[in-house]
């Protein structure tokens, strides 16, 4: 069975969940606990030098690191990813744009304001990934203001890596108020057969 | 002919013109200049409401951004994509580390001290992106102390993803003289046939 390293607490590792409880395909989950440096062991490091979850480990040994990377693999010849080339292409663009400038800013807001003692936090900051992340949700709204899902055709693991830390905002004392695309698009994701929660520890 | 709003000092710029080189194909090139906020006006921001270069228009009008899906679409079907999936997921990992924990440190430190005038750089800001930029270069040495690509195969665009900002390390003040794969591996990139510059403005 493979086997998924992992923190429930994250957004990277959800994305995984979530696509591999829409496949059914069953996996065992392996916790870290990286306040406690527990993807720095000499163990870990041997697996991802870079040190960080969420890594699947497939039954032959082989393992791939980085959520949208996997998300891909996982995908290939299933709806969640296009089949036409430029709409893949369009898939990934969304998913660069995940990386580099929503996950850096909201989910790095929501570790801070959730996971660490507030009085860490620097408001200044605070106040430069809260401006940054609302530019990322902007740019977001104009594209699901305008269409059901990010890239056409259908739901896909675009829409699972913006959604992973889009619907835990909140936990970032973000405001989606103002982002009714967004919001009727999290509807829409959470309705898809075979949802699950980013504190669901497994299958349901 | 396909055009790509660009600019000459960008890396990620670079990955695409690098590309297309490789394959041959020729483009036009529109420079703007970021500073001076060119790539925020109206009139770009209609094409990429992240206003971010580079961005490839086609001759169809369609358009795609983020250098590393624009990678993605122009190498299917070429040797610069590994046909098989596994391979193509693991040359995404690669892609996506550059984006998350080697760009937003070696390119950014490097636009600090390269583009803008030392006087507004920060010291402490400066040194962050050194001791994170150095932990990027340490994860690719782990690879490219052992094997020749970053990938298995040869030659990939998650290579081309990752020289665009380590060969101009120097300019963000930082030194390759500890890690011998990299170097090793520059020189390799360099080699390859349809090599250009990063200063190079289309077809030598």
């Amino acid at each position: 069975m493979m086997i998924l390293h992992d923190n429930l607490g994250s957004g990277n590792g959800y994305k995984v969940r979530l696509l591999l409880s829409h496949l059914g395909q069953p996996f065992k989950r392996i916790e870290y606990d990286v306040t406690k440096g527990e993807t720095r062991t000499a163990e870990f490091l041997a697996l991802n030098p870079d040190g960080r979850i969420p890594l699947l480990q497939f039954t032959d040994g082989r393992v791939l690191t980085q959520s949208n990377a996997i998300l891909f693999f996982l995908a290939q010849k299933t709806s969640y990813l296009p089949s036409d080339s430029f709409a893949q292409a369009q898939a990934l663009q969304w998913m660069f744009f995940e990386q580099y400038s929503h996950e850096p800013n909201i989910a790095v807001a929501r570790y801070w304001l959730y996971f660490l003692d507030r009085a860490e936090v620097q408001q200044t900051q605070l106040e430069e990934k809260w401006q940054k992340g609302y530019q990322a949700l902007d740019v977001m709204e104009q594209r699901l203001g305008a269409a059901d899902y990010l890239v056409d055709g259908g739901y896909s693991i675009a829409d699972i890596a913006l959604y992973a830390y889009t619907h835990v905002a909140d936990e970032a004392d973000m405001d989606l108020g103002p982002y009714p695309g967004i919001r009727r698009w999290l509807d829409r994701v959470a309705e898809q057969p075979g949802h699950v929660l980013i504190t669901q520890d497994g299958f349901s």
